[in-house]
C-alpha cells in the first residue's frame, strides 16, 4: 500500500512498499537521493515531522535517519538538523575516446571461445550455495597460495579420471589462467630460450616477448611437432589437439619429447587447452601422466565453462612447486575464493563433467553441421582437425588464404586465416586456410554464420 | 526407500535413494567408482541383468551406462562389455614437505585482516543470484578488460559518496588486490624512484623490490608524511590512516603533496587501505577528490570484506588510463566475472553499505574493549591511531619493544612490533610501539587475545 506525501520544507513524494515500514523507508529516501530528486545540502524535515506525516512511529524515522547517516547518504549536524549529504561530483566521461569502438561482427567464427550463452548459471549458483554453506571460516582469511584444498583435491581426482594426469594435491597451483601460467613460469621459473610450435597462439608469443623469453618455432608435420628437432630444453606444446592445425601429438613423437626433457633437464609445458572435447573416441590422455617429474600440466575453465571466470590450475613436478610459489607471490592467491571453493563443488557433484558432456554434445553437432554444410556447398573445401576441439581448419589452396579473410569480413563474418598465428621466425612452408571456431556464436547464431562462411569460400 | 541388491558378477551394493531412478543409479555407481568400491577392470553386469535385479526399466539402466562412459567412470568396449575405467593413479604427496606447517598462534592480533567469521556468506550469495539472474550473456565471453561496467558504475558511484573520489566508470580499473594494482602501476606506468613512507607494509617494499623500482622513505612527524621533503615526482602515501602509526595526512600536506604532483609531473598514488573504517567522525575525503588528474586511487575489499575475494580497483588519472590497461593485458581480466557482478548487485543494493556499517560497530567496539583494558591493566600504555582502522599502535618505552614481542609470543599471542615496518633506508628515529590487529580474531576469541595481550605489556 504506497504512501505519499508532501511536506513543508521539502517535497519528498516518498513511496513506502512492502516489507518493514522501517526498510520501506530507508529505501525510499536512498532512492530520493541516489537519483537526485534529492539535492545534497537539503534539509529533511525533523524526524517528529515526518513521522507524524508518515503515520509512523517516531523511533522508525528516527532510525532510518541514523542508517542513512552511517551510509553517507545524510549528514547529522548538532543544531543544522538532517540534511542531504554532499557527494564528490562525478567527472564527465573523457571527451575523446581513444579507440574507435569496434562495431561487432554480424557473424562471429574466431576460434578460442566457448559459446557464452551456455554458462550453466543455475548450477553455478547452486554450487556457491552448497559451497559457501560448508566451508570453514578460515575460507575468508589469508589462503594458502596454492590455493584452496578443496579445489585443489578435486581437480586432482577429475584430472586423473579424465585427463589421467598423475598428481597430488601438493602438487597443484590455482592460477587466474593460461596466460597467468605462462607469467609465472617464464622467466622465473623456466628461463628461455623456449622451443613453441611453430603455429600457435599470437597472444602467448606476445606474453614471452615482453617477458624477454625467446621463443624458438619447431615445424609441424603430420605427426605434429617435429620434437626430434628441439635445440633447447624447454618446449611448450598442446599435444592433445595441436593448436591451430588441430592433429593430436603422434605417439612416437609423445615419447621422443619425454626422451629430449629427461635427457636435457629440460620440462614439457603441455597445454591441454580443450582436452575434455573429442568426440569420436576416449581423449588421448595426458602427455603429463607418462612422466609427472618432467611435465608441467596447464588446464583452464576458459573453453570449459568461461574465460570470464578466471580460474586455471598447474600441475608440477615437486621440484619446480617451491618456485611458482615464489613468482606467484606467496601473499597473492589471484584467483577468488568463492569461485574456488564454487568450482570444487562443481567438480565434486558432477556438474562439470555434465557440463561438458551437454557442450559436447552441442559442439558436436555443431562440426557436424559444418562438415555437412561443406560437403554440400564447397567440397572442395575439407576441414580438417576435427577430431576434437572447438575449431576446425578449412585448407586452402597456396595464395588464396588472404582473399578468403577479406571476403568472410564482407559477408559480416569474423574469422582468422592461419598466417595470423604463425611464428614470424619460422622456416616451415607456409600453409593456407581458415580457422573456424564453431563453438564461439550463441546457438541460435550458427547456421546464419555457417551460410556467410560458405558464401565467402573461394569456389573450385 | 534405499534398494540394495548382490549380482552375481560383481557386488555393487548400490543404494539408490530418492530421486529419479536414473540419476540416483548414476550417483550409486560413481561413488562405487569415486570410491574405489569398483576396482579399475571391473566388469560391470549387462545392463539387461542389472535392469533386471533393479526392476527398473532397461532404458533407465542403459541411459546411465552411457552417462558414466561419457564421464570417463566407465568405459564401453564393443564385445567386452561395460568396465570400469582405469584411471591415473595418484602420486603419493612429497615425502618431505619443504617447509614444517608453522603452529597457529593461540591469538591473533596480528593488523590486516578482518574477522573472517564475518564474510556476509547469505547476502553475498544473494546478492551473486540476483546478478546472475540480469547478467546479460556477454559477461560470459571475454570482457571489457578494465572489468564489467555494472561493476565500473557501482563503484564510480559508492567511492563519490563514501569516499569523496572524483571520477568517471571508464577512468576505473578493476584488479585483484592492491599488490596486483601496484604491479600493474611499477614500473611499467610509473618508473621509480618512488617515496614512500618510512612505515609501511613490508609486503609492499617486496614488490617494488621484485620489480626494482628504488623506494625513499620519507620521515613522519605529528602532521603524517613530510612531503615538504620530497625529492622525487611520484609518491604513494595512506592519507586516511598512515599505515601502521595511525594519523590522517594534515590538511595542509594533503594541499602540500598536491602541490608537488603538480609542479613535477608527478603523481600521488593513494592507498585508501581502510578508509571506510573511521569511528569518531565522518571520514576524511581521498585527496583524490581534490585532483583527480594527478592522483590514482587505489582499493579493495581485503579489509572490508575479505582479502580472499581478490578484488580490487585503480581510480585513474585520464593520461594513465591506456598505459594501466596495456601493463594489465588488454586479454586478462584478472578478477572473476562472478565476484564483479556480485560486488556490483551489493554495492548497488545498498548490502555493502549495511556490512561495513554492522562491522564499524564491531570493531569500534573492540577497539573500546581495547582501550578500556589498557586503562585498566596498563594505564602507562597509551593506544594511539585509533580513530580509525583495524588496528592501533601500542607506543613504548624506547628499547622495550623488541622483549614485548617476544613477551606476547610467550603468552601465545602474535602481533609484531612497529620495527617490522620500518623502511631499511630511513634516518627518521626508531619508534618503539606493538601494532595491534584488533579485527582479526573472532568475535568469540577476541577477550582472549586482550588478556594475553595485556598480561604481555612491560610493566611501568
Amino acid at each position: 500500500m504506497p504512501e505519499s506525501w508532501v511536506n513543508s520544507g521539502v517535497d519528498l513524494h516518498l513511496e513506502l512498499t512492502g516489507g518493514g515500514k522501517r526498510a520501506a523507508l530507508i529505501t525510499a529516501l536512498r532512492d530520493a537521493v541516489r537519483t537526485g530528486r534529492l539535492a545534497p545540502g537539503t534539509r529533511l524535515p525533523p524526524y517528529r515531522a515526518l513521522a507524524a506525516d508518515l503515520g509512523l512511529a517516531r523511533n522508525t524515522v528516527a532510525g532510518a535517519y541514523a542508517e542513512l547517516v552511517a551510509e553517507g547518504w545524510l549528514t547529522a549536524v548538532q543544531g543544522s538538523g538532517t540534511r542531504v549529504a554532499s557527494r564528490a561530483e562525478p567527472l564527465p566521461p573523457a571527451r575523446t575516446p581513444k579507440k574507435a569502438p569496434v562495431p561487432a561482427p554480424r557473424h562471429n567464427l574466431r576460434q578460442g571461445r566457448p559459446d557464452p550463452t551456455s554458462f550453466p548459471r543455475t548450477e553455478w549458483l547452486a554450487a556457491a550455495r552448497r559451497a559457501l554453506n560448508v566451508a570453514p571460516h578460515d575460507a575468508f582469511g589469508p589462503g594458502d597460495p596454492r590455493g584452496r584444498p578443496e579445489l585443489r583435491a578435486a581437480l586432482a581426482g577429475y584430472l586423473a579420471r579424465a585427463r589421467g594426469v598423475r598428481t597430488s594435491p601438493e602438487r597443484i597451483v590455482v592460477c587466474s589462467g593460461f596466460a597467468h601460467a605462462l607469467r609465472l613460469l617464464f622467466p622465473a621459473v623456466l628461463p628461455g630460450p623456449l622451443a613453441v610450435e611453430a603455429y600457435g597462439l599470437p597472444f602467448h608469443r606476445s606474453i614471452f616477448d615482453a617477458a624477454g623469453v625467446e621463443t624458438i618455432p619447431l615445424a609441424l608435420d603430420e605427426k605434429g611437432a617435429r620434437v626430434g628437432e628441439l635445440a633447447v630444453p624447454a618446449v611448450l606444446l598442446t599435444p592433445a589437439h595441436q593448436f591451430p592445425t588441430g592433429g593430436p601429438l603422434h605417439h612416437d613423437r609423445r615419447a621422443a619429447v619425454l626422451d629430449h626433457v629427461r635427457a636435457t633437464g629440460g620440462v614439457l609445458v603441455e597445454d591441454d587447452y580443450d582436452g575434455e572435447f573429442r568426440y569420436d573416441r576416449k581423449p588421448v590422455g595426458a602427455v603429463q601422466g607418462l612422466d609427472p617429474e618432467h611435465v608441467v600440466y596447464v588446464g583452464s575453465v576458459s573453453k570449459s565453462l568461461s574465460p570470464a571466470l578466471r580460474l586455471g590450475w598447474l600441475v608440477l613436478p615437486e621440484a619446480l612447486v617451491d618456485a611458482v610459489l615464489a613468482a606467484k607471490g606467496e601473499r597473492e592467491a589471484w584467483a577468488g575464493v568463492v569461485d574456488q571453493l564454487t568450482l570444487a563443488e562443481f567438480l565434486k557433484a558432477g556438474a562439470y563433467d555434465r557440463h561438458i558432456r551437454r557442450m559436447r554434445q552441442r559442439y558436436r553437432r555443431r562440426r557436424d553441421l559444418l562438415v555437412d554444410a561443406l560437403a554440400e556447398r564447397a567440397p572442395h573445401v575439407v576441414p580438417t582437425g576435427i577430431a576434437a576441439g572447438l575449431h576446425a581448419v578449412l585448407r586452402l589452396p597456396p595464395g588464396t588464404e588472404q582473399s578468403a579473410v577479406k571476403a568472410a569480413a564482407w559477408q559480416g563474418l569474423a574469422l582468422d586465416g592461419l598466417a595470423a598465428f604463425r611464428h614470424p621466425a619460422s622456416t616451415m612452408s607456409t600453409m593456407d586456410g581458415l580457422v573456424v571456431g564453431y563453438a564461439t556464436p550463441p546457438e541460435h547464431a550458427y547456421p546464419a554464420a555457417l551460410d556467410a562462411l560458405c558464401r565467402a569460400l573461394p569456389p573450385v
